[in-house]
């Protein structure tokens, strides 16, 4: 069973993600990579990394012609472009997975206020699952339309989840500091992406107000069953792949122990091959998940504040973006969950 | 008027980084750099980027000799070992900047049992000046041995001094997340300072665990007037020189505004050319300071969560250790205090 | 068809890079990793990244043993190590991949002028094949021991075979300019991989007399059918993974056009899928075979000078070294040759 | 004495680099900066580095206005817009240093020919001295306009200069093996300068076409009395600042000896404070002069092959540009020639 797709905006640094991952997939053929930039440029012209493997040629996205040909679209264009192609791929009954914004947060009015883009989709978005596929499968088994999640939101959701779950955290000390190599912030130029300016620097940005903040409180919320506001802090880390949150929460009295908190994670994750819960004593290292879809956690107890520390590693560009998008698909394809995804980091 | 020092363990970063400034200090003649490892090495092959400035070579540590030619001695060695070193100074009446640890936990009980080492001179301790100046210049004025602070308390104590000043926060409410260069970890040969294993990589270590945890609760409670506990956690960056303090804490009820907060920064800091409260909108970048003697500051309020998130950065090499020994060493010969000091950070 | 593989000196980079890739391998079973520091322990504790894909706990080298449940035993030693394994293992037949250089060097006198080491093996070295595909395959597939070539030797004989087959150039007047990342002087800790050593830092090393020269010459001189010596300098670059070599020669008169040194590049290799020779106007960059086991070549031909200037890029671990490895263990083992190996470089 | 001094261009990586070597320069007044993009924005909200230390506001371009207040005007433009303002400060008798490449190349066709651009000053031209000052001092102190050499030719022609005056090279057989740091390429937006295209990669760049090439053959002819055609290699280091240039030329007959070497670098730079010639054994290292106006050079025979192989390394914005452009100003001013310049690189 071959599923043919379609990457609507393919040339960023997701979208040529998404073309490596697909490339070692057994069960995917793709069909189309669409660009506005690069039209009838071929695509290993644009990352000759791909060249011997990749022999499309980058087209403009046509609708009729690109779905006809595609049985699932995955999209890959910044926020407020998604919802167009949503609209008329969902229209056609094909499956869509969407790395952007436009569909993860349930209620449209948070997503105009912290996007300022007026949502085009409403109806669509009721029918939109989100896609982090360890605390929220069953939803997404039985949806047509996957939100991918932010990279953010991914590290930090799934570091806090089983607190949350067994009620073991005072919802309101959640503070949430969290460390991103330069390609989240994808190929397009920006000072803030000159070589010169991040190399041997760091700094945090967007402080309070950073867009996945309610995408990580609207996760957090539903998890815990009560409406959750955290503090989320972003920095800029002079790395390429990677995100190192470190989050901290107060544990409820009198302070649980240890080995419960462990006990959560293991148990929260047991059947989960993706998410790896760290030995007791060891922490997790960005550059052990870099290139594989793995969430690796490590937790530590302060003891003397009664805190809980949980620190999370992805690699931004693969279960913070395109690997969890080919993992989002597999599920709503019917395909194993780790098809094209198996694979540790590449170390050192 | 010329000021004759010698740099005891001169050939590890900081004693390098000693040497530099001190190039540049007008009032200052170097007159012996000792070592262990490169006894009667000339100082510019161990660190050829001082070729045609240094012309001393390298000594065994020969007390009477050594004390003989100095006024003032500079001690850059591993912890432990500054205590008979000082006390052999102090008997004959020199002035000491220690870089170190051991004269700056005031209770030497807490100093072994973070440092697992028996403190051998507690009634020097006694007399030991805190060497941050913008916090404890009129002790240091008195001092004839200063204790250098370390790198991550320079950043979080400067960061946290005037909402703790003012009292403008709930002290039990302090997170402090703390991300330092490798310089930080000396010149020592270690697996964790391989630059295969440090390089497009970033982790947490040490978590509630790190020596310099004593040493911030201390002086936060002594400028806090009550007792403080923090929770502290170290990071690894991937650069060479630099230290970002992210510090989060709670606002007291009623919230205090924006300006107020700020306010107080400007107010402590008024008379301090080392620190540069950074304005509204601004965010320190390490490398602004790289090769500086700054800390810069940098104020934000998380209105939605009632917590203020400070920002500091410093160069860990600089302000965080040999340009902060300098300024010591001014002030305690009644130099300027930015003699040799002056100047803005390498960007880009 | 499952080969059974050992990996005799298993916990450097190398070793690391072969079992990353040979857990992908699908005809392979790994059944010992041998340590001299790291005995009992299980290896994903020493690799983190390999986490729930390794499950193996390093043991001693115990020869039998060893060489009971093995078919290929892989050698990553330090040279002078690999020959007393070398010989035991032959003794019993087993199949023999050595990637360090104890095999390389044809002629015993040259190895022991160079390497200041005593060849204990002379029988067996006349019996080994250099492990170079594209320029050696006959003799590799007929071999049961084959010597693994250094990085820079790879990198540059691919760079040149084209040229000296073709008789194209003067061969006096080879100029091989290599940069390599720090990876290839292995995970022993050395000041020169000190992070702040290396970091926002580049210089030129063992310049004129690294022992990778007497390879390439040997190599290229049997390409040649001639004698040849070049000039081989290697630079050290702030980067992990990733070798790129600049090779200068003048061409023989009259000048030849540019057509007909890419059609000697095209020929040469137009069977082999691991050398990838770049289009017309498109130079190889390292991070474009980043964890992958090609070689990309760019051509340039500088008319104003008559030289023709060739870049060559590889993974140092990978077509450099345990890559390279896996492809020469698939040759005599009669597997496809990229079993294993198939896929881009991780980009960016 | 203090000199009124003007930067035309300032807010590129060449221009924040005047200001920051100005401020140390006890001589000089700085009366203002010019700007296309930032006029009126205080220039340290675009460079916080010198936070508390400058404090003028970007202007526009104003000739009358701008050379009323200076008496030395620096210009930090992009080839092609020196002309116009060089023509007009010369006309009403300023003092001039030209950072960019309007007026190293004597002959104007070579310009239009390289650069695309008509010179449309070509009368100016002729009065310009070529501003190496360790090879054309005494042109450049009877000049008025000065042209700042290019950053790879500076590394190349210091590094050549004294075998070429000594004629101990077959001067057709040079070869310039040239890496550098990305801020040569400046601070505007491109995708070779974004952080993920540079970091952890290494290419070459422009191979035997780079613009450099015409303006180091002319320096070279000049100092060898015959003209010197040479192949020039340019590479892109993830690093970001230095230059490590490594030449290549063959000996002449009868091959000359080491010390003949040695001895001619000695000789010929036996009054340079900025040219450090490097013991023998040591081979310069980019670090070593980062921030400071020094080109370290390292010396190597390849007795196996009669090449001399010298490597330089420079900060290419320090005595590539703007710390070679304060040189300069200092000469023409009639200024210590060190002034503002002294002192060693930022290591580690």
């Amino acid at each position: 069973m071959t599923v043919k797709v379609s990457i609507v905006g393919a040339t960023g640094y997701t979208g040529a993600e998404l073309v490596r991952i697909l490339h070692s997939h057994p069960e995917v053929e793709l069909t189309a990579l669409t660009t506005r930039s690069y039209v009838d440029m071929p695509f290993d012209k644009i990352y000759p990394h791909l060249y011997k493997y990749n022999q499309l040629v980058c087209e403009e996205m046509n609708f009729p012609k690109l779905f006809e040909n595609s049985e699932v679209i995955i999209i890959a264009l910044p926020h407020g472009h998604a919802m167009p192609v949503a609209l008329e791929a969902a229209r056609l009954g094909k499956k869509i997975v969407d790395l952007g914004a436009d569909f993860r947060l349930k209620d449209y009015r948070v997503y105009e206020k912290w996007y300022k883009v007026e949502h085009e989709a409403r109806k669509l978005l009721d029918s939109a699952a989100y896609g982090l596929p360890e605390v929220n499968r069953d939803n997404i088994k039985k949806a047509s339309l996957v939100a991918n999640p932010g990279c953010y939101p991914t590290s930090a959701i799934l570091a806090l989840a089983p607190l949350l779950k067994h009620k073991l955290i005072d919802t309101g000390s959640i503070v949430i500091d969290s460390k991103s190599g330069v390609s989240g912030a994808g190929r397009g130029l920006a000072l803030g992406s000159h070589f010169c300016e991040v190399n041997e620097n760091f700094k945090a940005y967007n402080v309070a107000v950073h867009r996945h903040t309610p995408e990580i409180e609207q996760e957090l919320s539903r998890i815990a069953g009560e409406p959750i506001t955290v503090t989320f802090t972003p920095h800029l880390l002079p790395i390429t792949r990677g995100i190192l949150s470190t989050v901290y929460a107060n544990l409820l009295d009198p302070p649980v122990a240890k080995d419960r908190i462990r006990e959560a994670y293991l148990d929260y994750y047991k059947n989960e091959f993706f998410v790896r819960v760290l030995p007791d004593g060891t922490l997790p290292q960005t550059k052990w998940v870099s290139g594989a879809n793995h969430c690796d956690i490590g937790l530590t107890l302060d003891s003397r504040t009664g805190r809980v520390i949980v620190t999370s590693a992805i690699d931004n560009l693969v279960k913070g973006a395109s690997g969890q998008a080919v993992q989002n698909m597999n599920i709503i394809c019917g395909l194993p969950e780790d098809m094209g995804l198996y694979g540790p980091g590449l170390y050192p």
